[in-house]
């Protein structure tokens, strides 16, 4: 490639990239599995608040991106893993630093809400 | 505060926080911005795509969350800046992590969905 991947521009795929690890779901997802295989039902208990809809339509994202690997067992009844892959463990490290920001700064941004929603007009 | 910040519960304002910062066009906006003040209507032009009403919605949840500065400079016609704030400044070392990991990873990305495709059944 002779141009230089540019998520600034609608056509990139890199956008679509970023897209898709920009995702509050994604984030949670990843790192719940930075720490080892899970199962389905494991996932959707630890990322609180997770439909059964999206939960399965961003694994399926994952795993079409290439950062999860789905592996059925035909135990009855059938169980489902779900591990990052090289890729996906490539993505850690980025992740939990944004995870880690939100926990770090979460009083910071508390305190400026309420001191701008104080400066706006009540309706 | 005695309970630890967690994203992972539904309620916690943390979570509040990822989705804010876990989202594409902040993602955008905050590389943008981290080369230094920008007017509305360059940011619009930096971020290809973005419509005028999704730029004005998200700069507001910038600058309410406390992460960017918004100067009106009453020019004809009237002149507005967006400007990080220092703890917006704080979020550029992780957002430019993600950014250059779409960057650098487009490739592989782009692999594993052929890949993934040529697996599916053909509707």
């Amino acid at each position: 490639m002779e141009l230089q991947p540019d998520p600034y521009t609608a056509a990139c795929p890199s956008r679509q990239v970023l897209d898709r690890i920009g995702d509050r779901w994604t984030v949670l997802l990843l790192g719940v599995l930075a720490d080892g295989p899970k199962r389905f039902t494991e996932l959707g208990r630890r990322v609180e608040g997770i439909s059964q809809k999206m939960l399965t339509q961003t694994l399926r994202g994952l795993e079409r991106d290439g950062l999860v690997t789905r592996t059925v067992q035909a135990t009855v009844p059938v169980r489902v893993d779900y591990e990052l892959t090289d890729l996906g463990r490539t993505l850690s490290a980025p992740i939990a630093a944004l995870e880690a920001w939100a926990r770090d700064h979460i009083g910071d941004v508390i305190t400026a809400r309420e001191s701008y929603d104080r400066r706006q007009p009540q309706p």
